[in-house]
């Protein structure tokens, strides 16, 4: 689909430049440079030769096929010269040049017009405003982009949107003396999208882990396919910078605050099974171990190491990131007496001490990878003076061939000195990091994607107990009355339609008719004033609750008929709910994506502590179940100091009826049921609002 | 004080060796290697020359003064090798050999002995099992060590008593091409301690940083004399393995379960003024920068960048480490259009663009410099192959120099290339980072420091209304009657002779003094069984609540008399408090150091979220109010959602009378006041107990 693109024969630089300092330039330089084993054609109309190479005025001149096209010229000759691109068959071009959409509606225009000329000639369009790609292919070398970082050939490929992001990612991959496989920063991305490009690297069978950064999608369903597609074969890590625009909107309670756009991105990320990351470094360091290593199978870790505090760090972050140290069995207790020197450590951290040898890491080495239960291997190794480190490293590499289970390496030594012993650990495999906790958060990782691979996805119930048409026909009538906040009758009405149970409920209009309510209710009864013209009812008196006689509901209804005047007001009667634990369910829709689905608890834990859970509809039955058990607070859910559990099981298929709801209704915009009061046996709505 | 150990003019090497791979060699091997200054003498009762150099039969030999020995033999050596030290005049010793404290009480016995006979000549000992000292001054060279890294010289001075950790940050500075001023790895520390050393590198003018990393204090007490002194002269950067004890404690709710040893050493730091970090990387990273970068006066950043994604990146770390990205002044703005690019943005971050030059980012940096509601700049500098990036970097560097606000640079390129810029960088004392979030992390690292430096300490109250013979006299008969856990009216009594307001409770023997006792309080009332062999109270209806009148108290007596026997059974009565805001303060022995004492809001914000506060006796009034403000849920103290806050001045009262209450009384192992009932205008105890 795209060999041309990534595996061109030929490439031709529309822009060719003899200036030292123009892009034109520096494409042709990096080619050269990174000796691409392809025809290079400069092109340039008033050139003969640039660099040392056969220059062609058009590429019309040119005698061979051409497979991919550079443009770095002025934005506003690319229709032109891609209408030549065109008759000359080129099937992929490469629009370096700005000037696009990035600067404003003339240049949306001009993007428009250049990516119609080629749909004309069925030419592939990556960028414009972008750097371009490599293929580190030792028999291609494809350098077909103006940054300055010469990757090897390696397992690791990345797709970055922003060029300034992927070159950083690039750098930091190399700077780990790590290669890379295929490279694309796309930047406008007007014709070949960020998905196209994650399929392709799915495809790629050299392609062991992908690195993915994005900074929006225009299309998140497309997105979102292609994401379950590549990261069901192999890991693909994820990063979205903006991730404060969420820190900003969490400052607000409500569903809508909560969910920023940075939060979707992740969303988006857990859902498709793509391991998420906050931090360059990590998610760099963490491809390399998962591009050269077997995924654990578990989070139980073996570590061996030949020092003492780098351990005890190295065990402060793996317990931190949830991973398990465990004891190890009598009988590789006895085998590592037997073949371990003396002062050994035969616990868990296995400390061999400083002046161990090859046999005493292999020993370790090997009782660690026939443990049962040991998923993974963390190794500290400093290189002493008095130790021929070479050798150790060889045992390493040798174990590490085997494939068995991963290991990761806090490699402490001085590189440029100890260069015989880098190169074993590296021909080895063996990712090697220059501190504790970034070894172990490596393993972290790896780990985590375990359980991302093996997660429950579930399925989505779709429930057939529900009456769709009558929802539509309120929200029709809201609409036709210009309302976007439905009244209570309205709100209880879809929730009954959709299965969802409510305190019973009913309205009235006068002094009899809340009273006669009230009774066929049954006492206690709380009362709200139903009134368009009036907003925060608690706040100015419209909420009266817990009223437990025929009495008192008649001076409520007289004291507020008083407070906001007969006219339009009716009464709403619902039973009171003392007592059970309070949780919020609700949903808002995110344009291109359908509606995120949040749960949280009620009062301290969401206002304070922001202790919420969110999902991207349709929510499946394990993704409820997920969104329960995550938040902080499950505890209190589940049983907490002796006090009995809530009824889990339905607050479940709440959240998954919720779900059903809002893609049935997309017009609803924000829907809040808040609260839901959760018994041991039971659950129920008291008090709900839906805006369109 | 310690000038001939980190300057020694002459060094001799008990136990220097030819085999290469003996420490002794290595010793000696790194005192060539690293180009010492001064005299080396090694010394092998069978060798007259090692490595070139005359070595000497025994110390007594050695010509000239020897102002530092090694020693590398086998520990039951060591006496009389110092002994001979001793009769030759050496003023300090480095035991490089293990088999002493560390192998068991055998060794500890030859540790004490080994010490007993420095002391008779004054020498110093540093160790035993460690790796010794350096000090980089290029006019001495001296490389006392037998580790592998060869600083350059520089600012930062480390002291760490694990080697591995040591040598671990050694290198890392190293690879960071940053310099180091002394190094020191004490291991055992049977003599010279880390406070000492501290204080030395305190006195040091060219130690401009000090990392510190400790596994125990041996005397916390002088350990935070020294780390008060030092870290208020420079910054002082503090690390301790060993937090997930604290994680494993955190289990369990009560005081002495959420502090663990890991949480102590952090308090101890903070309350001293030490920079805490948890995590290697991030803490060398920030002592580069607050070695070479004046310390920023506030948390507003001014960003400059050239590429858009790393300042997303750079942006949502900084922002959630709680520093500011202010607007630009308009005046500043308007300097930026002049100056800058047509395509630059003059927003905050500054997107210089990537083809900006020296002149373009000299301008930013002047403009940033001169802005008033700016403290320190963040520079994303990826370095174009299209842009004299050299000229950029001695901009930069010249601005850097003169020192007026901090810059930290994420600076992306490949250093094999960009030899000349990295040189200028270098040059210009410029911390360069490889990520924008380790840049922003150390940034965030210098203004944390600068609020450390400038906190508030308060004042140390001493309340003179308190009964402290009293109080003393109650533990004692406590501790007569064999006691550990004291009765409600002891409790109570010693809560009242501090001033400890707590709600009116009697003691009553029948029911007819419990009815009096309620009638005086008034109602209503609780009342406990109040029996030493009732344990769990309220499990086995050992508490009421709420009683509203005389029946009530008269059943609740009657009731509790059939169920626990009328034998040694007394009933507390007290004033029952509903309503307000349940908080809880707590106290537990730590020690060594004196009491830890806690403060958190009582429910869910201490069990489900660990929202608590500590602080180290004595405790100031600033530090009570901090302990208030630092937990998440303070919202809830201070006034939440229309709700009045709680008499805050109160709860920072209590938590000064706790202090003192258990510092005068350090018998006492646990306290706890759980719950104290907070309302606007008082506060009160309603259960508490003690533990002796």
């Amino acid at each position: 689909m795209f060999d041309k693109l990534f595996s061109p024969k030929s490439v031709a630089i529309i822009g060719a430049s003899q200036k030292p300092l123009s892009i034109g330039n520096v494409i042709t330089k990096n080619l050269l440079k990174y000796e691409y084993k392809g025809e290079i054609y400069p092109i340039n109309p008033k050139a003969d030769e640039i660099l040392g190479i056969k220059a062609y005025h058009s590429i019309l001149d040119v005698p061979g096929d051409v497979d991919l096209a550079h443009m770095s010229i002025p934005a506003k000759f690319t229709p032109m010269a891609m209408d030549e691109c065109g008759k000359k068959g080129v099937k992929f071009v490469i629009i370096n040049s700005a000037g696009f959409k990035e600067v404003g509606e003339e240049g949306l225009a001009l993007e428009n017009e250049v990516v119609a000329v080629a749909k004309k000639y069925g030419i592939r369009v990556f960028g414009p405003n972008c750097q371009g790609i490599i293929n580190t292919d030792p028999e291609l070398k494809a350098y077909c982009d103006f940054t300055f970082t010469y990757p090897e050939e390696g397992h690791i490929s990345i797709v970055a949107q922003s060029g300034g992001v992927g070159a950083l990612f690039m750098q930091a991959i190399h700077d780990l003396s790590v290669g890379l496989r295929f490279y694309a920063s796309n930047g406008n991305a007007c014709d070949i999208s960020i998905p196209e490009i994650l399929r392709y690297y799915g495809n790629d069978e050299k392609t062991k882990a992908i690195i993915l950064y994005a900074e929006g999608f225009s299309d998140p369903a497309e997105f979102m396919e292609a994401a379950r597609e590549v990261a069901a074969k192999k890991p693909v890590l994820g990063m979205r910078a903006g991730r404060t625009e969420e820190g900003a909107k969490a400052a607000t309670s409500h569903t809508g605050g909560l969910a920023g756009g940075g939060l979707s991105t992740e969303l988006i990320f857990k859902k498709t099974g793509i391991l998420t990351f906050r931090d360059v470094e990590e998610m760099c360091q963490s491809a390399v171990a998962l591009s050269s290593q077997p995924i654990p199978k578990g989070k139980r870790v073996g570590l061996i190491t030949d020092t003492g505090g780098p351990a005890i760090i190295a065990t402060d972050e793996l317990v931190d990131a949830g991973l398990e140290i465990p004891e190890l069995s009598d009988t590789a207790k006895a085998t590592l007496k037997e073949q371990l020197l003396p002062q050994a450590s035969l616990r868990n951290p296995i400390d061999v001490v400083a002046t161990a040898g090859a046999p005493h890491y292999r020993a370790a080495l090997d009782v660690l990878m026939g443990e049962e239960n040991i998923d993974s291997v963390y190794i500290n190794f400093v290189t002493p003076s008095f130790v021929d480190c070479e050798a150790v490293a060889k045992e390493m590499a040798e174990v590490s061939k085997q494939q068995k289970k991963p290991i990761v390496c806090n490699y402490m030594t001085d590189k440029p000195q100890w260069t015989g012993t880098t190169a074993n650990m590296k021909e080895g495999g063996i990712p090697c990091y220059d501190y504790p906790e970034m070894a172990a958060k490596a393993l972290a990782a790896m780990t985590r994607y375990n359980d991302l691979r093996n997660r429950e996805i579930g399925t989505v119930k779709t429930f057939d107990d529900v009456d769709k048409s009558k929802a539509e026909s309120l929200l029709a009538e809201a609409k036709k009355a210009n309302r976007t906040i439905l009244n209570a009758k309205e709100v209880y009405e879809i929730l009954a339609a959709y299965g969802i149970p409510a305190a019973p409920w009913k309205i009235a209009n006068s002094v009899d008719e809340a009273v006669a309510a009230a009774e066929e209710i049954g006492y206690p009864v709380v009362i709200k004033a139903d009134s368009e013209s009036i907003v925060h009812k608690s706040d100015v008196g419209g909420v009266a609750v817990n009223l437990t006689d025929k009495a008192a509901v008649e001076s409520t209804v007289n004291e507020m008929t008083n407070k906001f005047g007969a006219k339009g007001l009716k009464f709403f009667i619902q039973k009171f709910m003392p007592g059970g634990q309070e949780v919020i369910v609700g949903a808002k829709a995110e344009p291109g994506l359908g509606h995120l689905v949040m749960f949280g608890l009620g009062g301290v834990t969401v206002e304070l502590f922001k202790d919420v859970s969110f999902e991207i509809t349709p929510v499946s039955d394990a993704e409820a179940k997920q969104m329960l058990s995550s938040i902080k607070a499950y505890r209190l859910l589940s049983g907490f100091r002796g006090a009995k559990g809530v009824d889990q099981k339905k607050l479940v298929e709440v959240i998954q009826r919720i779900s059903q709801l809002v893609m049935d209704l997309p017009a609803i915009q924000e829907m809040d049921l808040n609260p839901i009061m959760a018994y041991e046996d039971t659950i129920c709505v008291v008090d709900a609002r839906i805006s369109i």
